[in-house]
């Protein structure tokens, strides 16, 4: 059986439980914290060296890491992952758009905020974090006023990758209110067979 | 023909020019400043949503951005992209390493301290994002005792990816010396066939 490093409260490991659902793959969940040094001691390194969950390890004992990673590793071949190249390369232009403009703001804000409380080093940079979040925002109601998925009309694991964070987002006190087409998108993706939620 | 929105100091964008070259496909490059709000008028975010550079359009009309998509959209069915599914999302793991860990800490702090020079707002960051960027080179010079290349013993665009910002690194004052595995895969770039440099 797989082998998940997990995190309950980490949208990255999240998004790997989702599409594992999505598949009716079982798998074994392995919880690490990731506040308290777990994920640097010299074990976990082995798994994974750069010391992040979400890690995967398959049954052969490969370990594979970075979740948009992991997600394309179990959706190559499935309905999940587009048959067409332009359409595979738009799935990546938005997982890494995730990674970059997402993650390391609204994921980021919602750990300091909602896990970690505000700290002197946190504070003076949560503004910017915050605004930042907003562009992030901005930029996915824009494609999802023309589209139902990020990808075309189907939902493929850019929604999988964005939904992660984007649900939580009002832990860390993003108002997405302000976007219609966002609201929408988080009700068609939640109403997919075999979603589960973060918490599950 | 191919037109590239490209930067000269982008980093980024020679990954594309870089891959382009490996594979001989011409293109027209117009150049953006990507520090005066170029990058942010109308004209371009039609190009891109996010307002970034590289971005590429087709000869359709089609535009894509996210470096690293972009290199997806290029490698597959080529040499530098792995034939194997495993070798494919190591690839991917890389790549997401560098877009999370290694550009907006190793690229942020070269155009930092070499093209903005330092301000208020960035001086107080600069000793996070530098200790953030030797941990990062750290986790490279791991995998690179260990192979050739990041991934397997091939060139893939996973070294491309890599390579942009790393043969630079010292721009922003790191120091490769303390990393001679680094300092060997750099010359092991330079040498493929087809390789251009960021000033060509």
């Amino acid at each position: 059986m797989l082998t998940l490093y997990d995190s309950a409260i980490s949208g990255n490991a999240y998004k790997v439980r989702l599409l594992l659902s999505h598949l009716g793959i079982p798998l074994k969940r392995i919880e690490m914290n990731v506040d308290d040094g777990s994920t640097r001691t010299p074990d976990f390194l082995k798994v994974n060296r750069n010391g992040k969950v979400p890690a995967i390890v398959l049954e052969d004992g490969t370990a594979l890491s970075e979740s948009d990673a992991i997600l394309y590793y179990f959706a190559e071949g499935t309905r999940y992952w587009p048959s067409d190249r332009l359409g595979r390369a738009r799935v990546l232009q938005w997982m890494f758009f995730e990674q970059y403009n997402h993650e390391p703001t609204i994921a980021v804000v919602r750990h300091w905020v909602a896990h970690l409380g505000k700290t002197p080093e946190s504070e003076p940079a949560l503004p910017a974090k915050i605004a930042a979040g907003y562009l992030a925002l901005d930029v996915m109601e824009d494609q999802l006023q023309r589209s139902d998925y990020f990808v075309g009309n189907s939902y493929t694991i850019a929604d999988i990758a964005l939904y992660a964070y984007s649900h939580v987002a009002h832990e860390g006190g993003f108002d997405l209110g302000r976007y219609p087409a966002i609201g929408a998108w988080l009700k068609r993706v939640a109403a997919q067979p075999g979603h589960i939620r973060i918490t599950d």
